[in-house]
């Protein structure tokens, strides 16, 4: 079924057509087909589409260049589709409504009606950010053709409530092993029992003390936790291996090698190995065309503390926020929605932005 | 192949031809055909086949019939089938050797030794004594045929390093589980850790101190220890779960009842579930015919800290001890070996207690 999109309805009501065009990761093709016959329509934007992501440029020779950028695949439904309106609350309920097709009605309605903005403008609408990284239609496209992504400044419509979030915390994931020696437990003094000895560790992630460091004039928020633990031979055997995986969220003002020492120092007793590793962004709000943003769409800015694209737009050196409508930490539950006011909002402030 | 064994060769020979004859549990067909051929050899036996289990009684009418019991089944092979024979340190290496071969070739040797005993004799060959109990040799012949383990006492062959070896410690093991609330990890503080929250189950474990009661004159040694742990839900979630499975073996001094009773108590702050729990059982050394075998085959006797059919048979109202030539400790190890002497040493103190 070809699936037709009105650019021209509002904010809420595109929302809810976009929302009714299932998208789950890696099922994106309907929606791109029905997002690129949409802006192929925008004789102001040159479209190119790299899988099921899609790119239109304005092409005006202005001094600066922005990023509009927001994925348009899903988490899988949860009995939660299509979409449901409540007129009373002015709330639309559905999968996807806050992450994040509220921001790409956003995006849309924009790319249709400033066909002359006061920066070049770059719309991004990708593929698989809910999946595995290799797949993320982002990272393909700074792979495949970075110079589409070249831009002074990048605002992802990830849901951050209305409000500027600033940097990112990077994320690091470790396994750290405690060692022992195998005996019978009948005679379990013969050996050395490695979950006890994983005690230790527990108790230095239960005893940790999150840093909360400002960064940028941003206050971010660490933390420190065991996401699985596993151990154990038989059961009459004393066992001599017990591994504690442990998840490092932390600020920006940390690179990854310094999140790396940090946690070998804190678990030298063990054995550490890394399994991987994302750096955090810094803010860097404070100036250029970040601080102009800032200034524009108003509010109080606050620190991303989870991990977002903006540390992908940070390493090829474009310095990007998250500012969206939708709202983050119903995302990914049943119950997820989006209000209508703060979509209409968030159009107003950034057609404000690339029109003054 | 039909195997042929000679119960005329002398007992670390005839624990050679036995560990030689393959009988993993399970697969112990071949060696219990060779060991019923040569049984049904001997007039002054009556043999009963139950599955891979023998049963050989003597029917002198005697005042006291006792049990000697041992099971045919090994571990799986672990490079160490066939036995080899090393003539200098007099040691007999190979899977099943200690454990326990050894005791067989004693418990055969008498057998064709002594036709006129001054008790009567039950000798029990049995099956799958190394894997779970529903298949046991002996539980089976206790549920289907008890008539034919009626004894006024019995003897374990199981490896005891030649020393009578009494009682049991029990078995219990349970599953404690921690509860917590899943949150994603960049906001951990909305969440509760359960692995964290574990850490203080594993603290009773790390600082509990084993019990040694003395039990109708031997010490016995408790054990308290995790023999699994798990959990986590994925590698940005605080867990909401976590299950520590523990094992107490416990004194038979205690009855299981009282085990589970102490555990769920001492783990009183979190949910306990019972998984297992086999009663240990008293030496009872001190009085009637196990005093008396005590008495005839000398030494010290200790307690045995690992469970055994010893329970099996106290269950029936049977006194019972281990008493074998093997070596326990390196029981089901590849190394596992025996040596001839305490093989000779096994057969002449139990051939003293039957005619004297």
């Amino acid at each position: 079924m070809d699936h037709d999109l009105d650019l021209h309805a509002d904010g809420p009501a595109l929302t809810a057509a976009l929302v009714d065009v299932s998208s789950v990761s890696g099922e994106e093709g309907p929606l791109a087909d029905a997002i690129e016959r949409a802006l192929r329509r925008l004789p102001h934007l040159a479209v190119t589409r790299h899988g099921n992501t899609l790119v239109a440029r304005t092409g005006l020779g202005r001094k600066e260049r922005v990023v509009l950028a927001g994925h348009i695949d899903t988490v899988p439904h949860a009995g939660n589709f299509p979409s449901q309106w409540d007129a009373e609350r002015l709330r639309l309920t559905g999968v996807g409504t806050s992450d994040m097709k509220a921001g790409v009605a956003v995006q849309l309605r924009l790319a249709a009606a400033l066909p002359e903005p006061n920066r070049d403008v770059t719309y991004v609408f990708y593929e698989c950010e809910e999946v595995d990284v290799a797949r993320n239609g982002l990272f393909l496209l700074s792979r495949d053709a970075p110079e589409l992504l070249s831009a002074d400044f990048a605002v992802l419509l990830e849901p951050s409530g209305g409000v500027v979030e600033g940097g990112c915390q990077g994320t690091l994931r470790a396994a750290i092993t405690a060692a022992g020696a195998r005996a019978h437990t009948a005679r379990s003094w013969m050996g050395k029992n490695a979950i006890h000895d994983a005690a230790a560790i527990l108790d230095i992630l239960r005893n940790w003390e999150a840093r909360r460091p400002v960064v940028d004039g941003l206050e971010f928020h660490e933390g420190l936790n065991a996401v699985a633990i596993s151990g154990g031979v038989a059961g009459n055997v004393v066992p001599d291996e017990c591994v504690v995986t442990v998840n490092y969220r932390f600020a920006p003002d940390r690179s990854a090698a310094e999140a790396e020492s940090y946690i070998r120092e804190l678990f030298a007793a063990w054995k550490v190995e890394i399994l991987d590793c994302a750096p955090g962004a810094k803010p860097g709000l404070t100036a250029g065309p970040a601080a102009a943003f800032v200034k524009a769409v108003g509010g109080e800015p606050r620190a991303k503390l989870g991990w977002t694209d903006v540390a992908r737009f940070a390493e090829l050196g474009i310095p990007a926020v998250n500012y969206g409508p939708g709202i983050s930490e119903i995302a990914h539950t049943p119950g997820e929605y989006v209000e209508a006011p703060p979509i209409v909002a968030a159009e107003h402030a950034l057609t404000a932005w690339l029109t003054a």
